[in-house]
């Protein structure tokens, strides 16, 4: 089981999270607990390190000191856990990452787990014990504390489930991976079961139910993982939440199961660049070395018959640094001119149904054109269709796609 | 070098103490520095865990856990502290309690310290890298956390010093230790130099500047300790503070060297014990079997001749416990009336010279009678002198005495 920072934000809701522990511990089941700290601490504890952190230049990194910080407050929610839900007549006890330990590398503040030797935690919970566990924390292997990243506690809690061979419910703030953002279109269903490759591409798109390294983790160890709503007070039942698992799972397979929507893009294009052979491939290895990610990629003409348009999107956070990077390089490159948009989105069907189906992108541009929705750029995979619009028709499309697909729920 | 809760409270006095160590550090010294938690922020965690705490019955302590939570203050400090150095251009890392470690029993809320192998902390501190070490924190021989009880810091401060053969300065946030509490004599003269026997009576008798346990430390290893004041900006000198040190080491003894005050105390009174014998060790034992402790003992006639009145004090918090117990066994005992007063203090001198002197006892009941104050009990040990007085008289009584062992400032 894996509480997030809502549910352990005051003392008052970690009682009411140790009664749902309590619950299924009275379900005979066997139980490791990973924990958030309180919703806020993290942040807080950030600005300080961050305020103290180095100024003057010439200072080696910090990033170990700032893990240090970090990590207590996950240590703080565990040991509170633990004390309510002795405070139940439970037997419980807290495992920090360096007792289990949670191994990983020493990228301090991103740290990737390396191994999570199992038998000690294992040994205890078979006692009966309910382990809990500070989520978001690890340890090298000499023996300092390390940070996962932003969301890492849902990745401790898949490598907590895999070191122990279980089963991973993720209690969160929603109850379940939707076919689409429910705050868009009202008729999205949950989804009671998505593949791993699914949600993959769900998370990637924008869909923040779960952190895109955690399910990379579950995939690759298979452990299955069920979203959950935090807040219920009854024990969940087995249709509840969403239960991401193999796709050989999943025996009614849609073509769709979901419509995801990111606007976190920029679109950038490049007017009148030489139509060479190698151009494409310098302006994309320059982007590259900078590490700056190229998400979608569109070659259309120029008004002159020896120059091509080049069109790409970066996140939007990248966009900045790809203008300055594309300006420095104008010359080199010799392109015209370089505008960069804001105002565009991108939309996406996914579904490991489309492997087998033909005419899937064909309902979608049918859909979007139907709507007046012109489409300024097109990327494929296996399992997923994406297309970049402008940002106004975000959710026109999201609604139109939802209905296309037959995934609206019964009225 | 220790610091407390006061000099940790936010990042910008954080910052000012990594200035107080960078300037030591300059001068040359290898250093660890030990530091408090957040000054509040052990109070926050305290009562997190209290609210939690088992409210049913038959459920195991949870002192364990809460170590786990409360330990965490210190954690973040010692963390924040090395950026703060770091980002000032030195070398420096947190070293937690189980990672040095600073090895403990496993009384889980006050616990002792055992060991603390300081091999791997000397050797890292020897290549001129600074360790910061989280005050009030320790891990069993089987890897839990553990915490040294309120003012463990100073504790810890010594343990490393005993264990890193160093000498050990306490910042706080008084410059010194005074011959007496300067907001009841403004005469009152910081002491370059106090033996650790004087520290103990003067610790135990209600000057808070130093936990007794940390002195007691120091006394067994030979640790030389200097308070100093955290509220400076520059390097203190030499003359500065107080040092702790053996009795050898101070030239010009004083008779006495320190006037003590305590308003912890209350005054329990037995009227009409029968006057046999083993009543007196019966009451006592009484107490003693309840942990109550017991100070001083006066024993007087009382109306008739078989019966005698017994008089004893207890701290003012075992008061209400003290009485119950007697009441509880007054058929028992067979005294009586029971009358408790909390209307008493205790008022002490202190001083190592006394041993080789004759004529202290006589000074300070000269001194006090003068005043006009009547002695309702009286205790000595080799280096000190109690008297039990009317809590009226306590300033009044200080100031007497003060003056009379030629301890006033010049003016």
């Amino acid at each position: 089981m894996k509480f997030g920072g809502t549910s352990m934000a005051t003392p008052d809701r970690i009682r009411r999270v140790a009664a749902l522990i309590a619950a299924e511990a009275a379900a005979g089941k066997k139980l490791a607990v990973v924990v958030s700290a309180m919703a806020g601490k993290t942040n807080e504890l950030v600005a300080w390190a961050d305020v103290l952190g180095p100024s003057a230049q010439g200072v080696g990194s910090v990033d170990d000191e700032a893990d240090v910080v970090v990590a207590s407050g996950e240590q703080v929610t565990s040991g509170l856990l633990a004390i309510a839900l002795r405070s139940q007549g439970l037997r419980a006890r807290s495992w920090m990452g360096w007792q289990i330990p949670i191994l990983t590398d020493d990228s301090h503040g991103r740290a990737r787990i390396v191994d999570i030797p199992g038998e000690k935690l294992g040994a205890a919970i078979d006692t009966g014990e309910i382990a809990i566990v500070p989520g978001f924390q690890g340890v090298t292997s000499d023996g300092r504390i390390t940070t996962l990243g932003r969301g890492g506690s849902d990745t401790s809690a898949v490598a907590v489930a895999a070191a122990l061979k279980a089963a991973c419910d993720i209690y969160t703030d929603v109850d379940g991976v939707y076919t689409t953002d429910p705050r868009i279109e009202p008729k999205a269903r949950r989804m009671p079961k998505i593949s791993y490759e699914e949600m993959l591409e769900m998370a990637s798109l924008g869909a923040k139910v779960l952190q895109t390294r955690s399910v990379e983790l579950a995939m690759a160890h298979r452990v299955p993982v069920r979203v959950l709503s935090s807040f219920v007070e009854t024990l969940a039942g087995p249709d509840e939440g969403t239960l991401i698992c193999d796709e050989d799972e999943i025996v009614e397979k849609r073509i769709v199961s979901g419509v995801a929507m990111s606007r976190d893009e920029a679109k950038i294009t490049l007017f009148g660049v030489p139509d060479r052979i190698g151009v494409t491939a310098d302006v994309f290895m320059r982007l590259a070395d900078a590490k700056l990610n190229i998400d979608m990629i569109v070659q259309s003409n120029a008004r002159q018959a020896d120059r091509t348009n080049l069109i790409f999107t970066v996140g939007r956070r990248d966009a900045a640094a790809a203008e300055k990077l594309m300006r420095d390089a104008q010359d080199a490159i010799g392109f015209e001119e370089i505008r960069v948009d804001q105002d565009v989105c991108k939309v996406s069907v996914v579904g490991v149904g489309m492997k087998s189906h033909a005419g899937v992108a064909r309902t979608m541009f049918e859909a979007l054109a139907e709507k007046g929705i012109s489409l300024q750029a097109i990327s494929t995979s296996e399992i997923k269709i994406s297309v970049l619009i402008h940002q106004d028709y975000a959710e026109l499309a999201v609604r139109a796609l939802h209905g296309a697909y037959g995934l609206d729920a019964a009225a």
